[in-house]
Parts: C-alpha cells; structure tokens; sequence
C-alpha cells in the first residue's frame, strides 16, 4: 500500500489522482489531502474525507480551514474524530510532509506548491509533480534536493510522462535529444493567424484549444507556446540534458505525447489517449504498469493521422523566451515565469491588453532584470525576484493601457 | 571486443552487418565469415578477407569452397595462412560455433539457417536472427533451446527491433498488445486494387513495392502480407505472446516500426529511418546504443505525415493463414511457410501462376497437412513437413497450370 498526500486535492489533477485511487484501492491510500479553502473547495473535500478516510487534511485559507473545522467538530461527515487539521502554508507543508505519507502529488496552482514539495523531499518523499512553478522557477534547487534526498521524481505532465517512459531501459549517455511535442494551440495555422492578426488576438479566440479544454491561464499559455516553452525548462531540469538537445515539434493532434531520439538515430514515442489519469497512475505506480479503463486506450485506426510541423519562434515569441530565460538560468526563469502570469491572469484574461502585448511585456521584464538577476540562487532570491518582476510587469502594462500604446514604455 | 560470425556474410544484411563493424572497429570483430558460395560470393568474400581479417570463413557450397581454398592458397589475398576453410552445412556450423565467437548473425535465406543456429544456441552463442525460418518453422524448439542455454536472441527485422526496443524497461506482465506495423505493399489501395483485381496481378504488380527495394521473395511476401504473417508468428515466438494479442496496423509510411500496448493503454513506439543497419548495429551493440551515421537520423518534420489503416484480410488472406497456422502450431508454420515459398519463388516469380494462386496453393497444402500434423515436433518432424508442403504445392500448381484452373485441384 502506497500513502499518497495530495496537494491540490480539489482541482482538476487532484480529483483526477483520486480517481486513480478510487479504482486502485488495493494498492494506494489518499493518506492526506490539501486544498486553497474556497466555499467549493470545501464542499469538495468533505466529499473527498467521506470517501476516501485521509489522516491530515490542510486548507491553504485559514478562513476555509476555519469554516472546515467546525464541520467536522459537529461530526456532519461521520468521519472518525482523530483526522489532523492543519492551515495556511504550515498546513500544506503538515501534509506534504506527513509521516505516513510516501509520496506527494503536488497539484496546486502557482508558487505556492514550491516549499511544500522542497518539505517533501526534504523529508524523503517521493513526488509526482503537477506543478510547473517548481521546476521551471526553481528548477536548480530542487533537482538539488531530489539528488541529496534521493527521493523519485515522477512527472504528472502527458509531455514528461511521455519523456520518462521513452527513457526507460536506455542509458542516457546514448540520449541525443528530447522531441517535446506541441498541439500548436489556437494559432497555428498561419494562413488563419499571420504575426500581426496574432498581435491583436483576444480573449475569446486564444481559449478556443484545438484539442481540449483546460483551465483559461494554461490555455493562453497554450495559445502563445510559453506552456511549452515551460515544458522545455522543465525537461532540462528533470534529465539533465542541454537545451540545445531539446526540440519542439508542432503536432496538432497529440497522440505522440513526446520522444526520445538516441545516438543511433532511433526514436522512442510514448503515444496515448488524452486522459491525464494515465500519467497520473503511471506517476503513482511506476516502475509498474495498472490496468486502466476502457477510456484509456487508443485506437490508432480511427486517429487515422499524425502530422508534425516546425515551431514558428516569429509568430510565436514566448518560445524563444523560455529557451533564453532557461540558458541564461538562474532567477531569470523565475522572472519569465512571474511576468507571463501576471500579463495572462492579470490583464489579459481580464481583456485589458492584447495578445500581442503578452511576449512584450515578458520581453521587457526580462530585459530590466538585468542587475538583479543572480546565478545559483537561494529560495529567497527566486522568491524576490518573482515578487519584482510581476512589480515591474503590472507597472508596464498600466503604462501600455493608459497610453493605448508601448511607446512610452522605457 | 565482441567477436561477430555472420552465415550469410556477402547478402544484404551479411554486408550491412560488416558496415556496422566497420563503423565500430572498437568494438566489433568479424570473427566468422559464411556464404553460399556463388563467383559473386567468392569476389566479395576475398575483399571481406582482406579487409576484416576473420579466423574462420565457410562456403556452403563444396564447389565454392574448393575455389576459394585456391585463391588463399596462392595467398593471393595477403592475409595470413592460418584462416580455417570450411564448407557445407558443416561449415556454417564450423562458423557459428567457432570457438571464439561470442554472436552469431543469421543472416542466410531458408531453412539452411535453422541448423547452424540451434548447434550455435546448443554452444551459449547469442544470436543476433535476420532469418524468418529458424522462428517461423522451429520457433518452439529454438526459444526452449534459448532459454536452457540462456542466451540472448536479439532480433535484426526492424519491426521486431522496434518491439525489442519498446518492451525496455518495461515488465512482462505489463503488455497487453503488441502492434506490428506494414508498409501495406502494392496493393493496399483497394480502390486502385479491389480483390478481383489482385487475383490476376502479376510479377511486375507486384515487384513495385512503395517504399523501398528488397529481394524478390520478400517484396512479393509484402504485396501478399504474408511477409507480416510470418513476423506475426516471430513476434509470438520471440516474445511469447499469444496471437489474440498480436495486431497488424497498416501504416505505408513505415517510418513507426512497430509498437507495444501496456495494460495501462500507453503505446510505446519506436521511430527510424528504413536503415537496416540501425536494428542490426542495435542487435550487436545492446543494451548499449552506439553512435550512427547521419543516414540514421529522422527528419520528423520533412516526414510530414503518419498514417494508419486496418489490414483487409479479405483481400490478403496470407494474413489470415499465417495467423491460423501459428494458432495450430506444431508443425503446421513450417507448412505454411514452405508452400508460400514454392508457389512464389518457383511459379509466381517465373510468372507461371498469376497472384490469386498464392494464397489457394497455400491454403490448400495447409488444408491437406491434415494427418501428417503433429504437435510438439522435433528438427528432423519440421525439416519433414517442409519437404512435404514443398511437394504437394509443386504437385497442385503443376495441376493449375496444366488445367489453366483450380476446378480439377482435388
């Protein structure tokens, strides 16, 4: 029996993960479970403590752990009395780190995740990482930890799952390349979307994903490829390999859902439905393989066709981006990363600025890092310059829309 | 160093096999050398003489080996008297069991490769197996022979290759399916090739293969299917897997060799150019990967496309037989085997039949096994069969061509 805690248990990786529990109760136990402690959050996870009997639950809010408590004093659930409590960051890192705990799903949103999963791993649990935040901002310094601790990695990411069973067996000196593929989003065909019709994207074109439907910040991500591009930072750290043997290629249908190319020339895909169970369980049982469900099986006859395209750094510039914040290294990714959350969940999503305005404004933060801009940094360092680069991206946007125009941006 | 005898030293994947060990000098020595002992075989021998310095070298051929006792006798070559001449099925077996010999590749065309194979397993050789027969005839008797002396069998078929790769790292108990793919051949089109059409194609039909040149035999075994039959029935030997668990995809790009499901629904793939030499430097070189050429490396982009059908086993029965005969088993492959080889090497090759006689020759030499089947048969039960199958398809299509049909066929 595995005892997994969940960070995140509510949103949509989490639910999923209990889902694999669910039909996996023989061999994994949701042992602890942790969410932000909104109203539904909490209506989610008492359904959740009903269900699945967790030993720790934590709310992020100390308002919903509040609220939270005093559900379970009056017994409403029927749920043993002896469950432990916890609130705010201490209740994150109280489940995370948790003595029974083997391995933690991390699968909350944002950088909140990142001590957490260092707890973690400092305590020597295992992790299944959902959580972009922590590799691509402070990428150096967990890897760090995960080899010191020497604790497993697993990604939950389809890309990185995909990456990771395609390493399998394989010696990764005979490694020659990562092939990360890439839906392409919404944009993607040129003759619908030439750069200057991109520029002026809004809101409503950038969430129609080709493909499926995810939550609005990772859809424009998708939309403007800085979700590959994170992806391709997170795949440097996860195995150690350069960037320049990192490779994107555009594949609008997904089944292919990354390969390895060794130094023989010879290509290993993983290639699946898209069902984020499936990584999630791999994530949860490796180096062994579950059943799934009938929904986990591809049929290749009725996906008929697989086609693969060159990435366009022109139209899309955040990609560029991204392989330059992750040469460069340091806090850069971290200040990458901070300005393209605050320009996407901040301004565009709220329909303030334009598509176009999304890589210009991560462009100019990146560019005024100059000085403080450090290498090997510290966990305060990344948090600092996480804190100043979304400063400075708010700052330059409210220029841009009061002025109606980038000109007198400095 | 690992010393290589190749049977079949001056075919195709004989002179590939060398490439290779050309290439990897460090690592590779053309211990052994065999062939049949045609003039063209003696003219590329001697340059193979020359050029990789073998202890040992065979012709089957007692004529050809008398030739070639001569030109070293006269030293003509300027390599060194001590290289033991062999001939005869004797000196294939000499080659494979050559003392110093660490792996034996099997590169021979027929049932002449089955024997020197087994007394190489019998004497703890690896084997490295570009011959269908050995598996499709005697694969029951060579894998229990594999697993007593616990050598590695290492297949050099690229879609054999491709499921070798794709099964790395992965445990047993895990696979749920394994996926051969097919080019498709000639005829795949039904809209150009519908059934009756095929029936009457003829050598020249079917000679142009799609995508890339091999021998006769074998490009008309693709125009039939037959040629994934009989892999179909190596992959269940090679990786004792049950044939309801063996599926055919067509996919005329070629470019995925072949792929396996896990019971988890994820597919893994292997990709590559069509260069024997990849699956034949794997077989030398695993598990380890060595450097390839630039002709190893694929261009997924300029490939475009990848596409996928069902195989129509209406049209291509040779498929359906080649699955019913490895179902029965026993003696029953090496039938099916020897019938398709007579009707296309000796009548359809010689443009005496037309295509639609293949598959009735062979159906009905399997249909006429009957008593003579036996389960569980030994070497001398096989090589019995074979010449049984070989002599009733002689006798039946004799018939056919005499009658200018099928109706007088008992």
């Amino acid at each position: 029996m595995r005892n997994i805690s969940i960070l995140g248990s509510t949103g949509s990786i989490g639910t999923q993960t209990l889902d694999v529990i669910r039909r996996h109760k023989d061999k994994f136990k949701a042992i602890g479970l942790a969410a932000f402690g909104s109203d539904r959050d909490i209506d989610l996870i008492v359904e959740q403590i009903k269900e699945f009997k967790p030993k720790i639950v934590a709310m992020y809010s100390e308002e919903g752990a509040e609220k939270l408590k005093k559900i379970l004093a009056h017994d409403q659930i029927g749920h043993s009395p002896n469950i432990v409590l916890s609130a705010g960051l201490k209740g994150l890192i109280d489940v995370s780190t948790f003595k029974e705990t083997d391995q933690v799903v991390t699968a909350v949103v944002g950088s909140v995740g990142l001590i957490p999963t260092l707890e973690a791993i400092k305590h020597k649990k295992d992790i299944a990482l959902a959580n972009k935040e922590t590799l691509v901002c402070a990428g150096e310094l967990v890897m760090k930890e995960i080899k010191k601790h020497d604790v497993a990695l697993m990604p939950i990411d389809s890309e990185h799952s995909a990456i990771f069973q395609s390493l399998q067996g394989n010696r990764r000196k005979d490694l020659s390349k990562i092939i990360v593929t890439c839906s392409g989003g919404p944009f993607r065909d040129e003759s619908i979307w030439p750069a200057e019709k991109i520029q002026e994207a809004t809101r409503e074109h950038a969430l129609k994903h080709p493909t499926w439907n995810m939550g609005g910040k990772i859809t424009i991500d998708s939309a403007s490829l800085m979700n590959k591009g994170l992806e391709v930072i997170e795949a440097h750290h996860l195995y150690n390999v350069p960037y320049r043997q990192i490779k994107v290629v555009v594949h609008p249908e997904s089944i292919i859902h990354s390969m390895v190319e060794y130094r023989d020339g010879s290509i290993i895909a993983q290639l699946g439905v898209h069902d984020m169970r499936l990584p999630i369980q791999y994530a949860l049982s490796w180096p062994s393989r579950l059943v799934s469900g009938e929904y986990g099986f591809l049929d290749l006859i009725k996906t008929k066709k697989l086609t693969f395209f060159e990435p366009d750094f022109i139209r899309f510039p955040c990609l560029q981006y991204a392989y330059t914040a992750g040469e460069l290294g340091g806090t850069m990714p971290a200040v990458m990363n901070a300005a393209n959350e605050v320009a996407v969940v901040e301004y565009f999503l709220q329909n303030k600025i334009k598509f176009g305005d999304i890589p210009k404004a991560i462009n100019h933060t990146m560019n005024s890092h100059g000085e403080a801009y450090k290498k090997g940094p510290a966990l305060e360092d990344i948090l600092k310059a996480d804190e100043w680069a979304r400063e400075h991206t708010r700052s330059v946007l409210d220029v841009v829309i009061a002025d109606k125009s980038w000109k007198n941006v400095q």
